[in-house]
Formats: structure tokens, C-alpha cells, sequence
């Protein structure tokens, strides 16, 4: 199989992108003779991030494209040869100029799947040695887009379905590509969009932007602009001077809001204007360069009047600094009267956007007030998936009530029957020592086959359609599971067999 | 300028790895006639991160690069037009389609330097609309690379300068690119190296790494190995069978030990031969798959001496879970008693390694007893380099006493003389009200010119060059200040004239 055109001009991930220690248990297990023998993994995680009671999925698109393009160049052997010991048989460099993975099989849960603690995100089985190079780049892969996606679909729950959710963490974020894969899953998990451009361009996550407090601090207020006419909306009419109309506006709002026409800040109107000129359809105002009340709220009302009178409505304003509840229900308030008293009914209700770490807490103290959030996704990586414990090739199933609701999640021996809705069955609930029994409505596979032997075996769903899916997940599972503090814990539980498994060689001492 | 070849084969930032709202500005200077307006902008921190009084400057490497390089591509404006207003002047498209850095200015503490609160890590200089669309990927360029920087920097001051210090974190990390960023500069903070392959090849990160406990579980003991025959180290005399020597190693090593023979696992004994067979010359045991004391101690104990009978010398052991002081004390103690019982004297001191989730603290409980940890990074960022509040092109220096010891970091105005060695100076510590005196012995300007116009203006170090500057700099930081916890700050201070501009605009409400 040739390495495919990376569809992002880039590759994402290198063959590389591993820990030397999968490199120098490939040359054991190729000196063994074993380089060849099946072998599978599986990545899972132990426990919830967050405190939570459920993961979401995700990273299954990159981790599919890293093992179709999966091939050493010979730059890699020969940089491979040079951390081996030198009197390593020239043989085994052949062998992994040959390789690919061609013989390579991947299962996963579905991007946006609800996972759960011991239920396999990704199976991964072929010959020992490939298997083994792949997986550090895949743990890679998964570990970062799943917590960042239940981290954004955490924030999508507390935020309700209708507010807008930004992620704008580009510039704290480990390095380009650190924030492009948070950019990508934040997305995937619930939010809205991003500020990262090339999100945009390379994965089609809507971007979203107007300006910063370094733009309002570039004008002193002296600047003059070389055209400062702006046409009608509809346009029909003449040009008008929008700075002077601003000026005009600006005494009124003044008046109206008792303050001084001194008061506000000449730099930031300034820089309002010129906003306003290059976007006179999305006009945003960013309020707290110099004082809210005093300067943002009222240079920004000048503008936006100046606007309707040519028939253009401001899309809103940003607050990024303070007690942010609080600034949002002040600005709320002023911006009813200011409507009410210039008959401007849409300004009542435009959106107030607020940014500047915002974390679960805080969302949750924002959420009942405001339309707009941009969020920094924390990053605590909890998963744990190092240490397997279960045995042999699993399947895994998800047991659903006959109202749609989730039961539980089903591990088993992957020769088993799968489950059938309907008939009772009777598992073991990790972390218990007793059975219990079951009757599902209903019955979902919950891997699906991806890549078999290195062949693309469905295609995948688009970012997009992953979100959506996602969503759909999250609604289906109950609100005692759904809560983020203190949830009630999803079951996860084992088929007899595999329960069987377990113990006996837990007696043999085995695990 | 044409962007050069990118010597690791990618890009590793490109031009629209930034926030929208870079280019909403874009469009809003240039509509107000500002694109070629002299403009600079300057990243710095207000506090260091981890509580301590230092942070060490990295990612300038990556900026340079980033730089030169910059060219928005036919693809990238095409992606821009499709996000800014359809009715945006498709002169500014034209003017973004002929942008880049050659009139840029870059000046920069070079890598490994200590950084402190306020003073400048970057200055950029160039025409605004460029500029502007620089500062996201350079922010996000300079941040994570000096937090990893910095942390590495603290653990090795814990660990003293002998201890191994290796970075692990690769599967963790914030996807592909996290993982290279935070390999390379937790190398040039001070750690020795990494697992990271692709850090190695492309950066020259040192990469260490031997087996994992997958590749221990992977074997039951039933296995025949293809050759089990190892040749003496000097290259004279017969072939050994190692697997059969290992099994007669064992009785003598369990008898020694009060252990019965059955004791160890096959399984683990049969993985460390093929390790062994495979390496011989820098065969490591991973002690804790089963129990460190009853199986993986022993085992590797009967393989390391058959090795030694062949005349070769393992070169350590690894412990993963568990009480890592505990188990590496204890694992000591029986190197010390079978080095004497067996009259192996360098068995004795051979490197114990640790690793899983070490942070500062458990460093500082084990850096006493151990030769060799393995850490991963807290990734915990308290950079604020977002709101900029002294004003104007600044120059930064540091003071030094006759002994070469760091007295403080002073900043004025670019066009105020630096200061003199020997002369008086008197200064307003940031932070304080009141000024005081200081008589250097020696100064050293801070930000060095890189680029110039476009045009790199000197080499950049290497990686390792930077990386021993930065333990050189350190060496130069007082006790008071290296402390991690509660240490003395570290004084940064203004300058007469400098302190007198900011006065002046906080009097006219203008910070």
C-alpha cells in the first residue's frame, strides 16, 4: 500500500512519532522470530476525566489516516540504524523498509461515541512488530482528541444547546499543532467553532473572530481615515461620513447615559470606526480596553447608531477582562434603556459575548445570563491507558431499554454470540462480585470495523457529521449519568465467559 | 523573499495558524489606511511560571523559521476571502497575496536565557498589518516552549547535575506536534532526552528507551526462540546458548535469594533473554510487571549474570509503578548482596531507573537515592503576555556585580544609552515606589537582533549550544532566586526616563 496524498498537504503524524522503546521491542521481537505472529491491542481508559461519567470518542479519522500512510522512508531506517546498536543485523533494517500495514485491522467506537471506563476506543491487530511501532503514535492520536472532546461536550451540557460555544486557545496551546487538534475535537465535542484559521482551512471548523485590545489601543483618536464614507445598507442613498454620524450619535448616547461627551475614549471610538468601515455588516464591539461604562459601552453605542441609520445592525459586543456575570447584566441593562430610548428594539436583545478563561465553574455561573462563550478547555489528561488488564480479543455491545435509554455497556469474548434484544442475559458488572441480569429492547456493536488489512472498509463521517453524532450520544444517556459533579456511574459489565476468563487466570495469577 | 525549504520536511507552523480576528484587523487597518504603519509588538510573562522566580526563553528557533518563511499561499487567501464579507475590496486579497516578513525586525533573548517578569522574550517590528498577523503563531510559538523550558529547567535543579533526566510524555501529549515541542525544549531546559524517535531525527534530541510491559506479557515461556546462541562480547571463543545459562543463573540467583525456582515468571524471563539476545550490549530489566521482588529482580538478576559470564555488562533496571523509593532502595540492596555473593562488583551501582507520572515533589523524594528518572511535565501555563502596559520600543539589560553574580534586569527606552559598567544608575524597581541605586560591574544587552528586514542576521545556536547556555545561565542565578518554592524575586526595573513616560500616561488615563 503507497502512502496516500496527505489530504492536509502535511503529515500529521510520522511513522516516527514514537517512542524509541517500541523501535527496540521490534528488534526483540523480530530476533525472537515473532516480528510476523498476530498480536492486537487495545486502547481504553480506566477512569473519566473531569470527574465525570462518561468520555466522548474521538481521534479515529487521524489515527485511520497515520495507519493507511504508514510507511519508513529511508531516512527513518537510517536514522533508526544510527539509535540501534551498530552490529544490529542488517536484516531487520530490510524488514522494516518492507513494511507497511497492509496486514493491519482496525476496530473503533464511531468519533463522537460515548465511551466509558474498560470499553476498547480502538482494537488494533496484525503482525507483532508493525502493531507494536503503532502504538505510542496512536495513544497520541486518541488520548488529546478524546479529553478535549468530552471537555468540550462537558461545556456544551452546562451551556445548554442554544448559547454559542468558541474555542480560542490557540496561543496557550502546546505548539501549532496542539492547538489545531484542539481547535478540530472542541468541535467535535459540542462547540461552535474556533478562532484557529487553519482549523478552518484544513478540517472545516467555522472560525470565528472581529478584533482585539491591541487593535483599540493602535488608534490615538488622531488617525484620519482616507475614506470615511460608508453607503446604505441597501445601497440606494448617498455615502455618508460615518465618523462625523459617530460624533453626532455620540453626544446623544452620552446625554442619555449621563456622562460626559469627553469621557469615552477617542482612540477606541476611532478604532470602532475603522472597524465598522471594513465591516459595516458584522460590526463587534470590544468593550473593556479602558472602562466599560465610561468609554467601551458608550463609543460602541455611537457606532451601532451611526450604523442603523444607514441600515446596518452590530452583531454584538465582547467583554474579556473583570467580573464578566456582572459586566454582562450591566451592559444588558443599558443596552434595554438605550433601545427603548432610540427605538432601536433589536439592540435590546444582541448578543454579549465573554471571554478570558473560562472554565466550568464560571460557564455555569454565565450560562442562565449570556448568548456567547469562548472557553479555554483545560487540559488534565486522566485517561489511563497503559496497563491492560483484560484478556484476549473483545467485542463490545450496548444494551439499550425499550424508551432508547442506555442500560449498560457489554464486554466479551470476541467468538461470542452477540447479545439478542430480548432475551435475558446475565453479566458482571465491573467493580462488583455479583451478576445481575438483563433484558435489552435493544442491541448496538459498539466497534465498527474501520481498516481491514490496511483497506479502507467504510468511509468515514465528516467532522460535522461526527458533532452531530455526538450530540445525539449525549442525549440518549440519562441525566444521572449525564451530570458532571458526583454522576452515577454508567455499568460497564463483563459477559460470563469473559468473567470466566478473568478469574482463572487471575488464580494462575496471570494478571 | 521567497520562503526557503523547510529543513525538517514540513511546516511546522504556517501562515494561517492564527486567531481569526488577526485577519478581521488586518482588513480593518488597511481600510484605514494603516498596513504600513510602523508597528512592534513585544511577548513577555508578569508572572513565572510554578510558583518560582525564573523562566528560561525557548521557541526563537521556531519563530525565525516561522518567519522567514511566512507567505500566504494562493490556497490561504482563498480560504481568507471565504471567511471575510463578500463585498471586502479585493485589493486587500491582492495586498495579502504579495505580503511578507521582509520588512520584519525580530529581536529576542536567544534560547536558554533566563527571562523575567516584564522584560521582553520577543520584539517585533514591521509594518502593523504583517505584524499583526504574526502575534498569535509567535505567541503560541514562544509560550509553550518556554513553560516546558522552564519546568525542565526546575526539575533538573532538583535533580542536580548528574541525575538522567528523560522525557516520556509523548503519549499524552496535546497531539503530534505537543509531543515534538515539548521533547525538544524539555531537552534544552536540561533534560538528557527523550522516547521521542521524531524529536530525535528532527531536532537531535539524544532518544533512549528499551521495553515496555506489553512486550513482557507478550511472552508466556513456551516460546523457541529461533537462535538462542550469543556469542562472547570479545568475539573469541564459543557460541552460548543464553536461554540455558539463564535457566542455570536462576537456581543460584533464587537460592541466594530465598526464593523457590517457580517463583519468577517464565514468561517475564523468556522476554528479558530475547531482550537480551536482541541487545546484549545494553540489555535493561523492567522490574514490575509481575512483583519487583519475587520475579523481576531475580530474573533479571539470572539474565544480567549469564550475560556477564559472556562478559557483557547490563546496563541497568527500570521500575514503573509502585513506591518508586521504596522498591529502588530495596532493589538496591539486593544489587549490593548478590554483587558480593557472586563477586560481581559493577552489578552493585548499575543505573536504577524510575518512572510514571513524576512530578517536582516526588523528584525532590527521589533525586537523593536514584541515577536516572524519567518525568513527564506538568503542563500548567501562567504566561500573560496579552495585555502589553509599559509603552514604547524598549531595551532591556542585565546588571551584574564584580563576582558575575545577577544583580537585576533593568529596561528603558531604545533610545536612552545603556547603561555603563562602573557608573551609578539609579532605577525604579517594578513593583515598588521608590527608586533605587545601583553600581554594575557588568552589563549585557538582553534581546539580541536575529532578523533583520527579513534577513537572519546571525546563526542560530543549536540545540545543544542553547541547552548548556541555559544550565551556564542558570549557574549565574543566586540560591535565593533558583529556589522552586517561595524564592526572592528577582528585581526588574525601570529606568529613570522609562518610569517618568509611564507616570505621565497613567496621569492622563491613557494605561
Amino acid at each position: 500500500m503507497a502512502a496516500e496524498q496527505d489530504p492536509e498537504g502535511r503529515a500529521a503524524a510520522r511513522p516516527l512519532l514514537t517512542d524509541l522503546y517500541q523501535a527496540t521491542m521490534a528488534l526483540g521481537y523480530w530476533r525472537a522470530g515473532r516480528a510476523q505472529e498476530a498480536a492486537e491491542f487495545e486502547l481504553f481508559f480506566r477512569r473519566c476525566p473531569f470527574g465525570g461519567a462518561f468520555a466522548l470518542a474521538a481521534g479515529l479519522r487521524d489515527c485511520v489516516r497515520f495507519v493507511r500512510a504508514f510507511r519508513l522512508r529511508d531516512a527513518d531506517v537510517q536514522f533508526l540504524a544510527s539509535v540501534l546498536p551498530p552490529d544490529t543485523d542488517p536484516a531487520f533494517f530490510q524488514h522494516l523498509r518492507a513494511l507497511d500495514c497492509s496486514g493491519v485491522t482496525v476496530r473503533a467506537l464511531p468519533e463522537g461515541s460515548l465511551a466509558f471506563p474498560g470499553v476498547p476506543l480502538l482494537q488494533v491487530s496484525g503482525p507483532l512488530l508493525v502493531v507494536q511501532l503503532l502504538e505510542t503514535p496512536l495513544l497520541c492520536l486518541v488520548s488529546y482528541a478524546s479529553l478535549i472532546a468530552t471537555n468540550a461536550a462537558r461545556l456544551r451540557l452546562i451551556a445548554g444547546p442554544e448559547k454559542r460555544l468558541l474555542e480560542l486557545g490557540l496561543r496557550r496551546a502546546q505548539g501549532p499543532d496542539g492547538g489545531l487538534t484542539a481547535s478540530t475535537y472542541s468541535y467535535l465535542g459540542g462547540f461552535d467553532g474556533s478562532s484557529n484559521m487553519l482549523a478552518g482551512q484544513l478540517r472545516g471548523v467555522p472560525v470565528a473572530g472581529t478584533l482585539a485590545h491591541s487593535f483599540i489601543t493602535s488608534f490615538s483618536g488622531t488617525e484620519v481615515p482616507p475614506d470615511p464614507m460608508l453607503a446604505p445598507a441597501a445601497g440606494q442613498g448617498p455615502r455618508v461620513d460615518l465618523a462625523a454620524c459617530v460624533e453626532t450619535w455620540l453626544e446623544r448616547v452620552c446625554g442619555h447615559l449621563g456622562l460626559g461627551v469627553q469621557e469615552p475614549h477617542r482612540g477606541e471610538r476611532a478604532a470602532f470606526v475603522a472597524y465598522a468601515l471594513a465591516f459595516p455588516r458584522a460590526f463587534q464591539g470590544l468593550l473593556d480596553t479602558y472602562s466599560v461604562r465610561r468609554s467601551g459601552l458608550p463609543n460602541f453605542l455611537a457606532v451601532a447608531l451611526a450604523l442603523e441609520e444607514l441600515g446596518y445592525q452590530a452583531v454584538g459586543v465582547r467583554l474579556d477582562s473583570g467580573d464578566l456575570l456582572q459586566q454582562a447584566q450591566e451592559t444588558r441593562g443599558v443596552f434595554r434603556t438605550v433601545a427603548a430610548q432610540f427605538r432601536v428594539p433589536w439592540l435590546e436583545s444582541i448578543p454579549i459575548a465573554v471571554s478570558n478563561n473560562i472554565d466550568e465553574e464560571e460557564l455555569a455561573r454565565l450560562a442562565q445570563k449570556l448568548v456567547s462563550v469562548g472557553g479555554q478547555p483545560r487540559m488534565k489528561l486522566t485517561e489511563d491507558p497503559e496497563k491492560q488488564t483484560l484478556p484476549g480479543s473483545k467485542a463490545a455491545f450496548r444494551l439499550l431499554g425499550s424508551d432508547g435509554a442506555l442500560l449498560l455497556d457489554v464486554l466479551q469474548l470476541a467468538e461470542e454470540p452477540p447479545p439478542q434484544a430480548g432475551q435475558e442475559l446475565r453479566v458482571w458488572p465491573q467493580g462488583t462480585q455479583e451478576s445481575c441480569t438483563v433484558r435489552p429492547a435493544h442491541v448496538e456493536p459498539l466497534l465498527r470495523l474501520w481498516v481491514q488489512q490496511g483497506q479502507l472498509c467504510e468511509p468515514l463521517p465528516s467532522l460535522a457529521e461526527s458533532r452531530a453524532f455526538a450530540q445525539r450520544s449525549l442525549s440518549r444517556l440519562s441525566p444521572a449519568h449525564r451530570r458532571l459533579e458526583q454522576p452515577a456511574l454508567y455499568q460497564v459489565a463483563l459477559s460470563e465467559k469473559l468473567r470466566a476468563l478473568v478469574d482463572r487466570l487471575s488464580a494462575r495469577g496471570a494478571l
